[in-house]
């Protein structure tokens, strides 16, 4: 840190367990990386491709070890995953994951229909090969969960031997914890977290408004992602209580 | 593209006569410039320099220069072309396109009122100059065109010589094809197609759903335009049906 | 400027005292400040480092260095000033402004709550070290001021040496100045401008449609603030009324 400041909610150190920042990348240049890398790798955890923006990415493997050199892993958006197995080509995507030499996966069912045993298949599968994240909540905005089944979900993708569960929201910010106008699902939220760890969970919260509401609630080390690589240093000030929004939340009283 | 995934959707090829991606340059830098285009030059067909931004962009022939030499055509906003002949200075610029180098430019009469007889006789003249764009639709969100005027309006510019017309949206998407929300005025577009052919029609569609619209309602080969330059992979995702917006449209069912 | 059109309204020139544009710099890269200053370093009066983004910024001293080699003076948000002095660390933050080389410093108290007489003390004091910006308006929507409130304070600030009083919007543009929908309050504006001369003020107006509303009241050399980078090219045309929005707006009728 530049100056010294009392007060400050201390932070995890990397590799962390706890208080990550998953970061959105949906198409940087190289050197776009390496001006995000400059400015945020210490506060940047792990790195999404969104969706199947790497079909369309030049330069992926250069991309991808500009990442891994500076210590932070990447993976494909979960959307990739689906996309390969509605395909009937999920040994490609096993094939992929090692051509492009990653170390994590998403598993997700965001835009398809899949029964619940065979996600929890991939994930068994996935995690023989590398870490795996897996996601619950439909990208569809009239598809609603209830929180006993987001719990039964977590539960038992975490069972199958997922590193985290994540928390559907888009890139936007719209969908699965939060209604359609970016408002935070208060009660699914609350309910999850009697049943999983707060620190299994990671949330998808691309608005500030939901960055602030999750520091409020769970503290300065609480795991968010989807974030954008301009949004990572203000998400910092918000964790530290160095921006309006939670300006008082870590003062003593 | 990086890898094969079956089920995928035939793109057309440079020089594109359909599935046209026009991309809004507001302001970059030449170092940006450059960065962009080494993501995305292969899904970036025509570039637009927003409105009058030029007027105050420094270094202004390079960037046109690195643009060119990458393939990619240059045309200055229609609302330049209306600052000159309002201020009756057409002859001017006209001089301005040859000095600049070039050979696309853009009829339109978004902000001042204009006689549809005028509007030709200009697109008439510079035709014989360079390739014209012309547009259809006000930037003020109180005029409404009913459709059989967008249908007179749109024919009689391609009869005098128009390339492609443009259904005006804005930077943001909120006028001419679009409601203030920036929902799509789905019966106007609609009833264009039953008289002007897709291919001729550029649709303004900045925001994402308004992508998804045209893709869904006219394939991954719709002319779309005003495309934010970090956002030309994600559109190139949405038209090949690797975003969850349009993630099933092109499956097999 | 790259060509020449009849009937654009006359700018200041640098130094300038009026028509001054504040930028929001809230994390940049050293390379991305490089790519900003070729584009806009002749529009960009003052650069504000947005709330305490400093603290976690790396890089910050040759941060501050590249902007005030290009003659354009630097401040920490207001924000800082706040978690400095609701720490009783004033001091520090006055060894701080000097370990940077700072000469400009922002008093405000939209966090927390100063008496006046305390704020204008500060004011005073930082006022005998740097050139001193006074932030009138609280960040939190539910705080609403009177406009005769506004101009007291405003006065008071202004006579304890404040440069310019800043006009509270935030990053987003929802509070102090506008309604929580963006909107202006035009009758606070208006009111505000009977007592307090307009070149004193510096308006924060992050969306276009402020900066509009602010430059058709005003005109072209209205002092505003909290402009993003990738926004100052735009906010010049809207100035010089080369955008659709302002088009009409400075022709001889």
């Amino acid at each position: 840190m530049n100056y010294t400041l009392t007060q400050i909610p201390e932070r995890t150190d990397k590799p962390r367990q706890s208080g990550l920042t998953m970061v959105m990348d949906k198409g940087l240049s190289l050197r776009e990386v390496e001006d995000f890398l400059s400015t945020s790798a210490q506060h940047a955890d792990i790195i999404k491709l969104g969706w199947a923006t790497s079909y369309v990415t030049p330069n992926l493997k250069a991309k991808i070890a500009i990442y891994q050199d500076a210590g932070i892993p990447v993976y494909f958006g979960g959307t990739l995953f689906e996309a390969f197995v509605v395909r009937n080509q999920f040994d490609d995507y096993r094939r992929l994951l090692d051509e492009f030499n990653l170390s994590y996966a998403e598993v997700s069912d965001g835009s398809i229909d899949m029964l619940q045993d065979d996600k929890c298949e991939y994930i068994r599968q996935l995690a023989t090969q590398v870490t795996v994240l897996s996601e619950v909540g439909s990208k569809d905005e009239s598809k609603i969960i209830p929180p006993y089944k987001w719990i039964q979900l977590m539960k038992s993708e975490l069972e199958a031997g997922a590193w985290k569960v994540i928390g559907e929201a888009r890139e936007g910010g719209t969908v699965g914890l939060f209604r359609a106008s970016g408002e935070v699902r208060q009660g699914l939220v609350e309910e999850i977290l009697t049943q999983i760890p707060s620190e299994k969970i990671l949330w998808e919260a691309p608005q500030k408004e939901q960055q602030v509401w999750f520091v409020k609630l769970l503290g300065a080390n609480v795991n968010v992602g989807n974030i954008a690589p301009s949004e990572v240093i203000p998400l910092e000030t918000i964790r530290l209580g160095l921006r309006g929004d939670t300006f008082t939340h870590f003062l003593d009283k």
